[in-house]
């Protein structure tokens, strides 16, 4: 573990700004496991009453990005090189939560799992598998 | 076609009120390629000056719908079952667009193929595959 | 569950003749997760000495088929629509396995997650998600 | 273009003897679009005559492989880290083709698009987006 929960709060905080609107919060890090939660607002969703594909995107690229930083510090310029998403089960309007975990952090590459989940519902909603470009100078 | 360019861009203010702070315009539509076009705003950057990937994830998926909806009329109900996305090279700040195009409409499987451009460069900067399930009962 | 391993093992042979060369075989099969083995042989080789990509693919949607017919029966028609592989270290020599589990079991959709180890490497050498449609007159 | 057509096919054979019995060719390459073409033998067929997945993944890993080092030359060691494939309708029994383009060329990551083809269908047959790692010392 390179950087704390607290660490990785603030860095969240200061270099993304954008996202102070999203109310992200880090709910877990244990150094292999990091769940990421997010309220769902009323711009989350979709016709129907369902939270919006992109809001979950969003949400399981920032735990990716957040789990990758707490292992290799604050490297901001690593990238998202894909993502694939398979969407399982509607969520409900409860806190949705990613917890992300490494699949495979090499020197240029990390590829992370995340399994999504909305707060009243057991099995997952969504799980989601990124890839990063971790720069070489590191 | 079953839905004319006004009538999807009628469909996308009334249905998606979230999405008219992004500004969504469709440029193009001739029954086989729509293209879908946003401006980019800061709350679209991330550190480094970068369109961040979710805002390139909900354009995808918003122009992917929306070439759905016109070859097939407003299905509401019509759902992303996965979502995969190919980051290939930094957008400028110019406006970002989507070229959606059908792979595949089947009677509950749709697979529609992306580029997404950023105004001034010229090779695609990212490249997506979305697939939706239709309810039976269009 | 609709097929024992027993079962699944006889309709492997029967069916998918094709396979037989491969000498797949059933591990393991609870209901839950499915294992499915095969010995690597020279034919699966790459230079350098690793198990091609296809060798581990084919292993994958085997596996994935025959944890969807143990749930659902033997309903040969359900097609794969999609694979998603991400390959993760290099696997050594020794028997490769594939552990599937259901991610979703919809009504004309089933969504499967598989993670591959390599007789002797610790840690998953490939993670998969594959996608099945299932034929309606079930 | 670093290797030329016949260099890719003396490659192919003496590299992948494994392939041989595949009888692949190369049927086109102009430095942009590759096209490697598969005849249909019985093991590749599926219970009702359909094509198997693998053959046509096997497929697809090939002929993104032939392309890449159509561009970069004879790098042995750059290895597939993701690959992923949409099916998109029945291929026939005729002879199977896939073209490959390069969607992003970059110094560690090289992303490469395929849509295959089924001699007779006009349509095509499955789409694929791979990854590869280009080992640094090249």
């Amino acid at each position: 573990m390179k950087m704390t929960q607290a660490e990785l709060t603030a860095f969240l905080d200061s270099e993304f700004p954008q996202m102070r609107s999203q109310n992200f919060r880090i709910d877990h890090w244990d150094g292999r496991m990091l769940r990421l939660a997010m309220p769902i607002a009323e711009r989350n969703l979709r016709p129907g009453g369902t939270v919006s594909g992109p809001a979950m995107m969003t949400l399981a690229d920032c735990a990716a990005y957040l789990l990758l930083l707490g292992l290799i510090g604050p490297v901001a310029l690593a990238v998202t090189t894909s993502l694939n998403i398979n969407f399982l089960r509607k969520p409900g309007l409860g806190d949705l939560s990613a917890e992300a975990t490494m699949l495979k952090l090499g020197k240029t590459l990390a590829i992370i799992e995340l399994s999504l989940y909305s707060a009243g519902v057991d099995d997952p909603v969504a799980h989601s598998v990124l890839t990063y470009a971790i720069p070489p100078a590191r």
